[in-house]
């Protein structure tokens, strides 16, 4: 016991105290239960899986994030990259499982990332899924439940942009660009609009080798377009499927009275290899700098890969601890109570175990309470605690009131101090709190 | 993406399919309530830590267990072990804290044992500690926390058991046992009482070196006397602080009424290096067999190791795993609803908007509601998937329906079928469900 340690976190790792983590809880809690309502069930997974159980579905720079290691008995694993790996691991293992099959699941994740502004290196995730179903009803759901869910956090101005690959790869060979490599150019170009602003993005693209201003021009015009009539646009044969599912969403979402917190933009590429069809992104309108707070797509081949036949599948992911951010930025950050109700003050020995009997029955009665620590400091000295505490209500037991069954109750928020019965305090701290 | 790999789990971890995870869920929800009710404030750490940081404080064997790894930054690190040894560090690390700091944490945990009948390698525990204080008031709360956080549960049949190292060492001394090697030993035999039996424990302690008949007879009055009057023991000088904490435990759990939960008994001598005074053990009344549900103690000197002076501290942490185990066997396993209350069903395609509509207006009341995922199926179908849903209502739109703005809402439990305008379809199922 003589080596000192310094105390410390690992960088990109985060402690929260207890006013932060209770804020959190109190978010994971509203966004858990829109989840519900709409349908979702839980489930949950191990953080740690066996690395081919991951690897080959996040792309060559996803995979370098992964936390893997070998086990003390020899295993190649790898700590969680995300929650929908493990979700299609689980619809190919237990393949009795009736479809389709509507999950949630709040878990931590783990990415080596380089720690920068709001991007750590263990996060919270909260998703929900549909696996086993093509219809864009699914895809329209789970947004749905991404939208209820952040709403019932109190975001009110945020968009969800809805992409789909095919039809932007059918949009850019109708503005004619068709070489691949340059296509991947093109994108990664076009990702950056948000940040530089489409004057830089046009400038880039006239720059582009294999695009050039005619064709630069036609697919800012073509882009621009379908964000507003994604239907009357000329696509090649190979986009009309993809069109289809990104309308039927849109309809859905319509129908359920959503379209105001939905936009098609089809700019959107998630960086994911699984991604097939669909796929989704939400900015908050005041913090666009923030990224994506909601994420998510179609992945119908992704159960392919663990050998059994394609399964369609589609999702979203809620990033809570960037949304915990974002919703500090605006003012609008969640302060859960962390203090009890009533702190229970005994002054002297005398009184503490009716003290303690006291602090016994407001707890059964659903009130939170405990007794101060020092039973046998001053009164001055126990009050002082209870108002760090930031309880609302100290009930204090002297000799007097022990002889007589009450208490003297005192509301910090009125500075009114009353003698109530002990049984009569759950009702009286109760009513008022 | 053609190498297939076998969906599997890692032996010792997890998954937790819907209807389990439910009844989990609905565990820690209650089992936080609890805590939050005793005035324990929510403390969030990160899974991985710096290795040194949990080292040289699980013995030996413990350490074993860790998962220990190097990062992709060269870093020795580990994942967390148990959750007390986290809030240590913060404590350490956060020197402004006010104390007592009183927190509660619920987080996975792993070890790397030997998976067993109940035993497993990712587990969760639910924490509450009192960290700043050496008063035997802190270590009854906690108890008294955990006592309430497993009658929430609905167990009533379960024994705290207290014991203090310095009281048993005192005792062992009284008995006429001092060699520390013997005592280890003896600690070692009386730790197999539930397993074995007195009558054999009695047999090995009579056969072991440095005991013999004498003192193994001393040596179990003495701890049976203990059960009922630890008081009244005569004990060594060393023992007479070690045996006031111990008495005040049990004084304030008295007075808050929890005397029926609670018994001494000395033969506890939990594993881990870090405990210094009071350890504790719960055992059920039914599944002696199970082994401890809910564990702690004090340690005094824990975080000494991080360079800063002693913080006596105390805590219980609570096995969810274990628990839930426990419930099943009881037949009091807890069953979450892991349906929702109305399934959606739309007659034909001019009646699906109508049905996303009401989809919506449902959640947005509070009614957990879905549509079906194939509103082209026909209404046996669509109710055969309400049915595998276990949603207690079905409400149907077909073109009627629509044209007079109701729904026919079909009633599972009862077999009743009503109709009902959409603006009260959330009033008579909520009314109902």
């Amino acid at each position: 016991m003589t080596v000192r340690v310094e105390p410390r976190l690992l960088k990109g790792f985060r402690d929260f105290l207890p006013a932060e983590e209770a804020g959190r809880a109190w978010m994971l809690a509203r966004i858990t239960r829109a989840f519900s309502l709409c349908g979702f069930a839980p489930l949950s997974t191990p953080a740690i899986e066996y690395a081919d159980v991951l690897l080959g579905k996040y792309g060559v720079e996803g995979e370098k994030l992964l936390y893997r290691f070998t086990d003390n008995g020899g295993r190649d694993v790898a700590l969680r990259y995300d929650l929908t790996v493990p979700l299609a691991r689980v619809a190919a293992q237990y393949r009795d499982l009736p479809k389709p099959f509507r999950r949630f699941q709040v878990g931590t994740v783990w990415r080596a990332e380089k720690p920068a502004h709001g991007r750590f290196r263990e996060f919270v995730q909260c998703d929900a899924d549909i696996v086993g179903t093509a219809s864009p009803l699914a895809d329209a759901d789970c947004i749905a439940a991404g939208i209820l869910a952040l709403r019932s956090l109190g975001l009110t101005r945020f968009a969800v942009r809805i992409g789909n690959r095919a039809v932007l790869n059918g949009l850019l060979a109708t503005a004619g660009i068709a070489d691949p490599a340059v296509c991947v150019e093109v994108l990664r170009i076009l990702d950056k609009m948000d940040k530089v602003g489409s004057d830089a993005v046009r400038t880039m693209l006239d720059a582009q080798e294999g695009v050039g201003p005619d064709a630069a021009g036609r697919l800012l015009t073509l882009l621009d377009r379908a964000q507003s009539d994604v239907g009357g646009l000329d696509l090649p044969e190979s986009a009309q499927a993809g069109r289809d599912q990104l309308l039927g969403v849109l309809a859905a979402l319509r129908a359920m009275g959503l379209a105001d917190h939905v936009r098609v933009d089809l700019r959107i590429a998630r960086g994911l290899d699984y991604y097939t069809g669909n796929v989704f992104e939400t900015m908050l309108d005041d913090l666009p700098g923030m990224g994506s707070v909601m994420s998510g797509g179609r992945y119908d081949s992704l159960l392919e890969m663990y050998g059994v036949p394609a399964i369609p599948s589609v999702g979203i992911s809620i990033g809570v601890d960037r949304l915990f951010a974002a919703l500090a930025e605006l003012g609008q950050a969640p302060t859960g109570g962390a203090g009890p109700a009533v702190i229970v003050c005994p002054m002297g020995d005398g009184a503490l175990d009716a003290a303690l009997g006291l602090v016994a029955a407001l707890r059964e009665a659903g009130v939170a309470a405990e007794p101060v620590p020092e039973p046998s400091a001053r009164l001055k000295k126990q009050l002082e605690y209870a108002a760090r505490r930031s309880a609302r209500f100290a009930a204090i037991l002297g000799e007097t009131e022990v002889a007589e069954g009450v208490a003297t109750v005192k509301d910090f928020t009125t500075g009114e101090q009353v003698r109530v019965p002990w049984a009569q305090v759950a009702a009286h701290v109760g009513g008022a709190g």
